[in-house]
């Protein structure tokens, strides 16, 4: 019985932070693991600077109901819930993902939360960790082929640990560091392959 | 954070294998559980009706096609996924379920598998076992709050595994049996209930 963990960030959706980023116009908010590799350290970054900037919960909410599904992703995921099942595994938080949900039929996610008091965010919970690798772990444990998807660095684990793995719109310096996952572009070539391998 | 696990038939639709056998006018395969407590006995002696009566998966699948959620079964479960994680947990098997899940828009379903054999079944396998609780087990262990929801006596482990968990729709003798776990006959006392645990 097969089961499909997609990545949502890159794969569904564009990159949620960068994206706020550039809607609120904060330049600072656009750094990513990239400019800051220890998590936690670039969350409690992040938090700063919203709170800074005087920004809450409400307006966050606000400026991601404006981001959109990544053009086809809908449609992919559509084909790919008829004959199996999926769930979105994703480092993001509940409270930033679900207006994207929303717009892509309420798939099944497995995310991250924020502390919020008085409509600030204040902190922020791991539901596990590593998230991806003991997600997919757990969904094996009860039984399930699983096949996984995604783009970056925090999906390598998920895609080993997994039955069959792809990557997906990634760069080319993580396609060369990992010459042996497949990668695809295209949604078409991505559902293919999920579908070869269930 | 929350993740609902919702039983299926006699929670958001109705027995398959009992409106099957009405459909078909077989009154042989409306045995159950409670005529034949051995699972695997039951699963082949249905499966031996259905091959001397000459019915394939595809017979099988329009039948089913005629089958509807239960009334208010979809904006239950919609109002519920605006909200928090859902996953439908069910002893059905996938080939009879997936059209229902249309119906209800695509929720994951956590379920087992027939084998087919030309258009035959001429099997069956779990996906594990006892499937319900090691699922809520494996949920639990990657960090989600579990509250759990069913009608029947395969429900019971569930309920009792997960985090808080509702009888829904059951009947007098169960209930009685477990006056422990509050009961609910609406959807919408259920969904406070499950709002209120979450």
């Amino acid at each position: 019985m097969g089961l499909v963990c997609l990545d949502m960030e890159g794969v569904l959706t564009p990159e949620i932070w960068f994206e706020t980023a550039k809607l609120f116009g904060i330049p600072e908010l656009e750094i990513t693991t990239k400019d800051e590799p220890d998590y936690d350290r670039l969350m409690k970054r992040r938090i700063s600077i919203l709170k800074d900037n005087n920004i809450g919960i409400d307006k966050i909410a606000d400026v991601i109901s404006e981001i959109e599904p990544l053009e086809g992703a809908k449609d992919f995921l559509d084909s790919l819930r008829r004959f199996t099942q999926v769930i979105i595994v994703s480092d993001t938080f509940y409270q930033f993902a679900m207006p994207l949900m929303e717009k892509l039929g309420f798939p099944a996610l497995f995310a991250n939360s924020l502390e919020i008091t008085d409509g600030m965010i204040t902190g922020y919970s791991l539901r596990t960790n590593p998230s991806k690798v003991n997600t997919v772990r757990a969904l094996k444990s009860i039984g399930f082929k699983v096949i996984s998807s995604g783009d970056s660095y925090n999906d390598i684990g998920m895609i080993k640990e997994s039955d069959s793995g792809f990557l997906f719109r990634t760069n080319e310096k993580i396609r060369s560091e990992y010459p042996e996952i497949p990668a695809f572009y295209e949604y078409e070539d991505l559902f293919e392959a999920i579908k070869r391998s269930l």
